[in-house]
């Protein structure tokens, strides 16, 4: 295809994109499909010729359209914040029209540059010293992984075990890890990925009613294990946890952690945007003691999807776990450069940072804080109506965005409570009129409301509510 | 931003694109900057207000196009073609504007479906029998990293050792990963980081001059490895190596790795695009008996990155290392469903499918067949061409579209001639009318040219191999 065959199918793909997104309230917001219909409406065998634009786009119509949950409706409040917003879209749209190779620096210098500019600039709007440098990332689970192999190598410096050496299955005594119960899965999927071991992770009992990890236990637990010749390495705090958006003391689980040498990684995946408000700063309260920290910029912030953030106060460290120099990857520059292939997994990267730095342009700092703030107030709005609702209750703090929700009949309790919660939820979800998901709290159901969408107002947030009631009355 | 002022701001970024893409081969295609130059021409501080779309065009034709070595350049031949061909940059521009989360199958039914769908078409593309399921990830290296996880744990099932006990610190004996010194830098990275150690990870000779893997030298290792209760665990053998496109002896190597339950990935990254060709598939011969593969349609064949196909028999092997379930994504269904958070590290991803999807619909494998096709009867030319050449020589056999040359004046050597080599590069490269980069063969300079830029015709070639012969003149 051509440039001026593109442009005009670009022109009207444009046009079909900003439809969508204008008429997108008028959609189910959960998808009605069964499984297997969208790959059952495609053809089983690939196209030998070139289709025509138009079928292309009555796929998207016919097929496709009708196979997705809605991420960028109004009263979609499931799972987290996801937002794509359209100035992100079009520096994404910029970033796969130029089609930038990122292997080295060479190979794309504003590509690398801009990347540092815009992480920085980010730090900046978090609040953030100087000491911290960053890089994007596809996501938070990346992040944990690459915080814990650091973790691991800096452990094992000069021993055997050192991934220099013999690796991991060298290792003197066995390295453990910390985290809550309420840390995202991706945390202990790293952990094992890392080569830790299920029985080396630990997980920290929480406080209530803040679920935030309880430092003192962790303290216990440390000592416990170097008592044991086991050897804390690591600890993943969550500030902002799935479940309930609650915060692990940062401060003082990082006291704790340097008793032993242990890395500190902070998951702030969706939390983090929330650092752009002054007002939330206390929620990370001891952030700077960190050594490494995630959050997403394209959870409730905007950007387009993949835009992770990771920032570390040591990047020597990174790149000793990860630098490689083949002679075919050089940079041939007098000057030092930064060689972000040596700053986490992949090799070759697009031009991640124009999603962000779109955004950040062409919204400005200011409209993304007022439409954070817009959340908060609704999402606080919501649980005063739920927490006054004879039958209804808010089941945690609401830190942030998110409101967790039950509603108990009297009468009701253990699985049959169960049952009732996942009842309501799935009408509410069926009925394509707003989208919540359920989750589990102490091994019980409870409906996450997760306000933030970019195009949620006050009125979609009432309209949910009033859902919500009619669905639990069934 | 709302739908309409981003149809707007969209239409004048298409024509940019558009624009962009009409004139490249106008631009010098190494960016002619200085390390820190792009940076420097950016606000050190993030905006507060909003920016105009003014500017921000200005800001991307005087900062960012500036800053770019030109992939899509058809003068373009520098490490390997990353071709972001204009129909996939249409399926990713749709992706980035739908903005759906994948999660989960209930997340984005179609996402999952279309990527299940768009793998099976790429697979049938290659030849490859049913047995093999496919998804994307961001790249090769993280394919690599996976397939040496899955291999770790297939090797520790059962033990101490495995991921769900005490992990690899306690592993029994020793696990052992073998490649060819021609491997890509991503493998010894991958085994590191998977932490079978750099003690433990054997550099398999080569045969000359064909640079594959000697597989009788590899049984030699294997056996030594075994006989010192030491477990022989994974291959990596390459289809297609970076420095010469070398092809291992696929079906030896999985022969003798079966003798010890070794886990054979291929890396294909590059030359799995050859696949489509029922011509080169001998060069794949034994790929059937592999355990995985990984190959990226966003090099040769033209998808957007980050477009890398990661293909294997056991799915269910993988989903037991990756496989996370936390009440928060589960999928509500009745039916089974797949969920691709399971099959890789990241939980969520964009809609990746729809750029690999719209490169096959609207081209036709038939096109992207014979553009490769073209590409290698390009490169044959240009061997011949040099091979003729007094004082050219070509240094590898030519197995696809990259050729790599050296030329050597009478009475140089060592690193007389290795500085003449860096210095006709840099004299073409910094030229900025074509593009090469040089790698170490056997500890030497020399200069790769590969050939497959999506623009690049035979004059094109033609042209460099005139730059090329007065830059060596110099």
């Amino acid at each position: 295809m051509g440039p001026e065959e593109f442009r005009q199918a670009a022109h009207r793909l444009v046009d079909w994109v900003a439809d969508y997104r204008a008429s997108v309230a008028s959609l189910p917001v959960r998808s009605q499909v069964a499984p297997g219909e969208v790959a059952g409406a495609l053809p089983p065998c690939p196209p030998e010729e070139p289709g025509s634009l138009e079928a292309f786009i009555d796929d998207l119509d016919q097929v496709i359209v009708p196979g997705l949950t809605h991420t960028q409706h109004p009263r979609n409040f499931a799972w987290f914040p996801s937002n794509a917003s359209l100035a992100s879209v079009l520096g994404d749209l910029v970033a796969a029209g130029i089609g930038a190779l990122g292997i080295s620096w060479q190979s794309a210098p504003a590509l690398t540059e801009l990347e540092q500019v815009v992480c920085d600039w980010a730090r900046q709007l978090c609040g953030l010293s100087p000491a911290w440098h960053g890089t994007i990332y596809d996501g938070a689970s990346t992040a944990c992984l690459v915080a814990l192999l650091v973790a691991r190598e800096r452990a094992l410096a000069g021993s055997a075990g050192s991934q220099r050496e013999a690796g991991l299955q060298a290792a003197a005594s066995p390295l453990v890890v910390y985290t809550s119960p309420e840390a995202h899965s991706s945390v202990p999927k790293a952990a094992l990925l890392a080569g830790f071991g299920a029985s080396n992770l630990r997980f920290v009992p929480v406080r209530r009613p803040s679920r935030a990890m309880d430092a003192r236990a962790l303290g216990e637990l440390m000592a416990e294990d170097a008592a044991s010749s086991r050897r804390p390495a690591a600890v993943v705090a969550t500030a902002g946890t799935t479940s309930t958006t609650a915060f692990d003391p940062i401060s003082e689980i990082c006291e704790v952690a340097s008793r032993y040498g242990a890395f500190v990684h902070v998951d702030a995946a969706m939390a983090g945007s929330a650092m752009l408000l002054p007002e939330c700063r206390d929620l990370f309260f001891g952030i700077e003691q960190a050594d490494s920290i995630s959050w997403n910029p394209h959870k409730w912030l905007g950007s387009v999807l993949e835009t992770s953030l990771f920032y570390l106060k040591d990047p020597a460290a990174l790149v000793s776990v990860m630098a490689t120099n083949p002679s075919y990857l050089r940079s041939f520059s007098e000057e030092p450069v930064v060689e972000y292939r040596d700053w986490g997994l992949p090799l070759g990267r697009r031009f991640r940072a124009l999603r962000l730095w779109a955004l950040l342009r062409l919204e400005g700092a200011e409209a993304l804080r007022a439409r954070m703030r817009r959340d908060l107030a609704n999402a606080e709005r919501l649980a005063k109506l739920v927490a006054s609702e004879p039958g209804w209750e808010v089941l945690a703090p609401v830190r942030l965005q998110t409101v967790c929700v039950r509603h108990s009949p009297a009468g009701l309790a253990g699985e049959e409570l169960d049952r009732h919660t996942l009842a309501w939820c799935e009408a509410v979800n069926s009925s394509g009129r707003a989208h919540v998901t359920p989750a589990q709290l102490d091994g019980r159901w409870m409906v996450r409301v997760s306000v933030g969408a970019e195009t949620t107002e006050w009125a979609d947030v009432e309209a949910l509510w009033e859902i919500m009631r009619q669905a639990a009355k069934l």
